[in-house]
């Protein structure tokens, strides 16, 4: 059962920011044979965007407000121009692909979020029931790869902001119960690093332990915390293999010819 | 043969930029039950946002040149907020949809226009082969409605602005060959008027013959000659039935009880 593999991965903000290292890594994946999901972030374009209309971005405890116009933008920058960016350049690359919001044959219904104190806007939490595997599947079976946004819909004509880390993690959880999942997140780092300025202390194997440890020392930086998070709970709920690596070291993680990133394990 | 039915409905700008009719006209084309597909326009919203970004809209002979920051921004407006927001409103009303540019899936590949003398820019223009009508086929027979923008690729990583109603026109062609067409252009007018500011002038039935009447007599205004020039040129290529009408009158149209619009015939 499950033995056919497909690879999740997840590009991150900065990666995208830069047309020239994304032009690169979206030559490398065309190469991948293994049929495989990309999900993408969205980077500065949408702050810079923001910034130039003169919206102001409003942080409550670190964490961005999406209010009406912020998910205009969001939608426009991150539905839009990156994702069919990046469709037409796998395209170019021969890679047969589809961008795809949460909306589109309601391939991600999220919840908006409800805090007691802090109204976060249009922002969709992720259920268990979230992804439509279905449509996935169809499209794999059809050889076309999906690049998904970050955005999704509440099913009442809303469009919500939803952290892509969080989507990468619920199409791997929800798809693991069809394919032998590899769950991949792709950043501007080599791995998960003991000392965060350092770029060559990566750490190569992190089981749930010595997550726990790392945390409990304050070793880990904050933003890395809620992806280890997301991580563990992945690998409890099915999903095969975890790889936290740089975007331009992806064929080395999976031709196993470079061995610089961190491999997540139980 | 092509016995089953297929619509081809191409929503104008106006009705685009007026929300509440959008929304409307979204609610009533749901309650469709022939499969039909939706191609839209930009409308105002891309004008608007490239003069907030004080970028240069620059006019050759009354056309507008896709420079690249041009194409960026009707990518994020026509790909992104306007394509997402019409899918979130389709699937609020039960109707299961897909957002789609030319560059998913390879659907529409078209070449950078060359001209002797103007340089247009980023405008694509499209040719018989493309219509990537095995996809569509899938999605109809997946029962999902294709919701399609104005944003092409030209198959070598560059996306271009290509005209809604030639998309409308190439995909009705087509599809011909697998579907019985009917190809609906709807806009702010009840349809081709012979007074173009008397919205009661709506000429009921035309033929090629009259339509070239009204060409040579300079009663058909300016903007809608090559609607019309597509029109018959896809009633000889195998289209069905075409309709030019208000957007609000859809129902009116296909249930037969409103005859306020124009039907354009051989």
């Amino acid at each position: 059962m499950n033995n056919q593999k497909l690879l999740i991965i997840k590009i991150g903000g900065n990666s995208i920011d830069n047309q020239f290292e994304l032009v690169q890594f979206l030559e490398a994946v065309a190469t991948i044979s293994t049929p495989f999901i990309l999900v993408h972030g969205g980077g500065k374009l949408a702050t810079d965007l923001a910034e130039k209309l003169n919206i102001p971005q409003q942080l409550i405890d670190g964490r961005r407000i999406t209010d009406a116009e912020t998910i205009k933008i969001a939608t426009m920058v991150y539905a839009g121009y990156i994702n069919k960016n990046i469709v037409a350049l796998l395209q170019k690359n021969k890679k047969n692909s589809i961008g795809l919001s949460g909306a589109d044959a309601n391939l991600i219904q999220t919840t908006k979020r409800i805090h007691p104190t802090i109204d976060y806007g249009f922002v969709g939490d992720l259920n268990a029931t979230s992804v439509n595997i279905d449509f996935i599947e169809n499209l794999i079976n059809f050889s076309l790869t999906p690049v998904i946004n970050a955005i999704t819909h509440d099913g009442n004509g809303q469009l919500l902001n939803t952290n892509a880390d969080s989507i990468a993690n619920a199409l791997a959880i929800s798809l693991a119960s069809k394919y032998e999942v590899s769950l991949l997140y792709c950043f501007e780092k080599k791995g998960v690093l003991s000392e965060p300025s350092n770029d060559d202390s990566v750490i190569t194997t992190l089981n749930h332990q010595q997550f726990e440890q790392l945390r409990k020392d304050g070793i880990i930086s904050k933003g890395m915390l809620p992806k280890l998070d997301n991580c563990f709970n992945a690998l409890q709920n099915g999903v095969n293999e975890i790889g936290i690596l740089k975007a331009t070291n992806i064929l080395g993680f999976l031709n196993n010819t470079n061995h610089e990133y961190t491999r997540i394990i139980k």
